[in-house]
């Protein structure tokens, strides 16, 4: 099975810079990277930008905008200004990522602003800053991909907690510029995971779908929850085809927060990524042509 | 504000044996006690029951059942022998309750067995399970009340994730002998909560309010992630309108994993206990009357 869709985020290889991470991704074969901001910004836009190009890869997506959930109106307004900027470094990534490269910023939404328990109040913010985004991205030919979080987050990260919640926010707005990720870690659980996916997919909101695994026990640090794919408990045969039945055709990230894969060498992990990507996830990523 | 409906669930003390939660539940000035099985059956339940009579405590509900997702038959029949104990013991301890004490018996889905992928079918099983128990259930005239546990336990503790999933379950039995636990733990984060507590009303479901926080970071163990109401993010108000909304009108329990908790002295938590109720929960516990 080839990796063909395989994206590398490089969140992956934490401790790669940027020059290193682009290099590492394409030495394993991968055709496609995930970038962060600030890896990006550490060489600056216009540099980081040459380097994509140079190396010849898709760009799959920009991590991470989001973070708006803040109260006070100068927090917010900070907030909605660095979003500003994450849509512009997205296009200008994207623009120089080899074709197929998707114009995708993931956003996540914050978590509750401190001693503030109103959910409710938060995630109506999290709507309204989209709102105010819409139009930058649209101008910028960007797409704003609302990610939720796993609910353990929802209180100090990311209060928009399932698939279904974050299409309920997305709709409200065209469908080129606002869509949802789709992360194994994050919605696995779902009981109505199989529907909800169903749901973006027939609204052409799955902005971007990302692998990585549920492992138990859960480590100290819950951030660093994820593991390779097969080391842990998600059904990546059945989600993946529902993905795929949905006509999903872009890169597939594999995007993994774990403290033992940070601290092997970003090449042997980049290959161990191939190869898990090979076994649990390429086989189903094909769409089933009914009359086959 | 009074704390006549506080009941203290017996893992909040966790070190205590039987008599000593007992004496410590009493002495705080709290009516109601939620039993554990291991503690009841250190002494075994001829005598766990007679000292419950003796302490003059309702009986708001045993804590566990459930545990019955194993793929194998033999497994499988092992559980639900230990289910019908389970049953049997609720019935006793709480026909040894004072008048008030609810004959409910908190179920724990189980996770996914060793090496089980299998999402859907692991659920299909629990609901089975429930299904071969209502008879000894209904003729002991106790309640099944099926625990939604945290999305976060999904994989190794309960696979019945969301107030909604364990609906789906229980609307399949009697109302008077099939119930779901509102744990303000388990379902704070979920964007259909006020829909599904509303409909778990209606329906005359709710067999247990359980109340505890949500405190950050989390430790390290995540089991033990629970904190005292009022040390976290969980908004108690809101959450407690909306079940006394339905009519419900039983015990509330707090039962709190903590390992500071645990090991503080436990009529000190008792009295904590009752003063983070009176704060938290008690104002708002009592139906508001349309015409009131």
């Amino acid at each position: 099975m080839s990796a063909d869709r395989l994206s590398l985020n490089q969140a992956t290889i934490k401790y790669a810079d940027l020059p290193t991470a682009l290099r590492t991704t394409r030495e394993a074969g991968i055709a496609s990277v995930g970038l962060w901001r600030e890896p990006v910004n550490e060489v600056g836009l216009r540099t980081a930008a040459a380097m994509v190009a140079d190396a010849g890869l898709r760009v799959s997506s920009l991590c991470r905008g989001g973070f708006f959930t803040a109260g006070d109106d100068s927090a917010r307004s900070a907030a909605l200004d660095e979003n500003r900027r994450a849509i512009e470094e997205t296009a200008a990534l994207v623009a120089a990522g080899a074709p197929g490269s998707a114009p995708v910023l993931v956003l996540v939404a914050g978590g509750l602003p401190a001693g503030d328990r109103d959910l409710l109040a938060t995630r109506g913010r999290v709507r309204d800053a989209i709102g105010a985004l819409v139009d930058d991205a649209a101008a910028a030919g960007v797409v704003l991909a609302i990610e939720p979080l796993h609910p353990m987050y929802a209180a100090d990260r990311g209060v928009v907690s399932t698939l279904g919640q974050a299409l309920d926010i997305a709709e409200q707005f065209p469908a080129n510029t606002v869509g949802v990720v789709v992360d194994t870690f994050h919605v696995w659980w779902d009981p109505q995971l199989i529907e909800q996916i169903g749901r973006a997919g027939r609204g052409g909101r799955i902005a971007s779908y990302q692998v990585c695994d549920w492992i138990t026990p859960l480590p100290a640090d819950a951030l660093l929850a994820r593991g390779m794919m097969g080391d842990g408990h998600i059904d990546f045969p059945a989600i993946t085809r529902t993905v795929a039945a949905t006509g999903y055709d872009g890169d597939i990230e594999v995007e993994i927060f774990n403290q033992e894969i940070w601290d092997a060498d970003p090449g042997s992990v980049a290959e161990r990524t191939v190869k898990a990507f090979q076994a649990h996830v390429a086989p189903w990523c094909q769409a089933v042509a009914s009359h086959a």
